[in-house]
């Protein structure tokens, strides 16, 4: 349904400082662009990284902060002749975590919209699955939840990525 | 030597939650199968995740309970007409290192049976050497001694599968 | 400009004890090359694995170790008829960041470096950004130099792979 040559959903899976980021965002080209932003500006260095990034992307994207209801958000924003960026489910994932939400609950609302996107989306999300068992049962269980996220929301894109080194592996690709 | 489609020998390996032991399942089809669970329900959160899996695999499967001397119980069950699911080698590694166990010996057998499995086998992973240096000894000797196992694992199978969000990508395939 | 048949520049990343070492080797063939060692030998753990993968390379190698200047150590000993190993960025950023260097700064010449290099280089470097968020501030800022130095230099090179369990998965191959 998209008149956007992004395909109606894409997820860009990498570790911290992979590149993933970037990557997703050179897929956008130079057309106008919604940037969802999962993350808040709750200290320092949070808000340096969130206006690096800003810097990064240039005037094109408006910009739309929505730590919890993403869900909710996508829907009203999603469209076919601009396309948006999620970045990212793990901060939206620590967020609903800290805010005592219910995870699955949230994920199942989030696949209901990706199952029909009304416009492009893509999404970034976080590998944190590849180091040893976290030492605190709070780490074992955002672990968890994060990959849950990634399994389930990769199941209902039709491009998934994986970054590393800022270069992309596609793990699936649907046209 | 197998009757079945799968090949001899094959490694799935992934991090936590990534649909590693699902995809792994997906491998079998319906035919009668043999699940080999190296884990024990020490706990309730563990006999929770037991009992989950068995409920995913249904009825085809039977199960066999080998926490140590895996070569062994691999080289009493495995035959050309059944394939067997070993779930999961981190396990069994943790498993050896609590009992004192010479990990090279352990690996070695396993090696050796192997090199000419009498039926098809699938092991799963993890991987777990893709975060930063564990601050603790035993981390670290954990970590060295699960890529150790990767990596003598991997060179013996025909098939080797990295899987990240439910998503697998060949790394060998050996007709 | 190089007469050997490997890459003007390669970056072979992996996990710890994945075999990128093992693997970054095997690249190399019987001729003569060099070892640039970023290590040094400070414990017996380390003198113990320096003088193990010093066997495994025999005596077609040299060695030489600089543990901090690397731009200009390569700058005195890439040639196009015998190819250096250096082993590894993960260690040299380690020891930079002992030493309280400028790490954006050793990176661009390292960078710099590798944008013409007079013979042909592989650099084995670690990934460590896919496991949970690290609980120090410095293991933080650790992984995210350790992810910028993976960016850059493999914006560089020519090729780069990526190793699990032994195995190569190739990330980026320009002839």
């Amino acid at each position: 349904m998209s008149l956007h040559p992004l395909p109606a959903s894409t997820l860009v899976l990498g570790g911290a400082r992979s590149g993933k980021s970037a990557f997703a965002e050179s897929l956008f080209g130079d057309s106008p662009a919604l940037y969802l932003a999962t993350g808040q500006a709750l200290d320092g260095e949070m808000a340096e990284r969130i206006d690096h990034h800003r810097r990064r992307r240039g005037p094109s994207w408006s910009t739309l902060e929505e730590p919890l209801d993403l869900a909710e958000a996508l829907d009203n924003v999603l469209r076919p002749d601009r396309p948006v960026l999620v970045d990212c489910l793990t901060m939206w994932l620590s967020n609903l975590m800290h805010a005592g939400r219910d995870i699955d609950r949230s994920l199942g609302h989030l696949c209901e919209v990706l199952a029909e996107p009304a416009g492009p989306v893509v999404m970034v999300s976080n590998e944190v699955g590849m180091g040893l068992v976290p030492e605190t049962s709070l780490g074992r269980q955002f672990r968890d939840h994060q990959g849950r996220v990634n399994q389930r929301v990769a199941a209902q894109c039709r491009k998934v990525v994986f970054v590393a080194a800022g270069l992309p592996l596609v793990l699936k690709d649907i046209p």
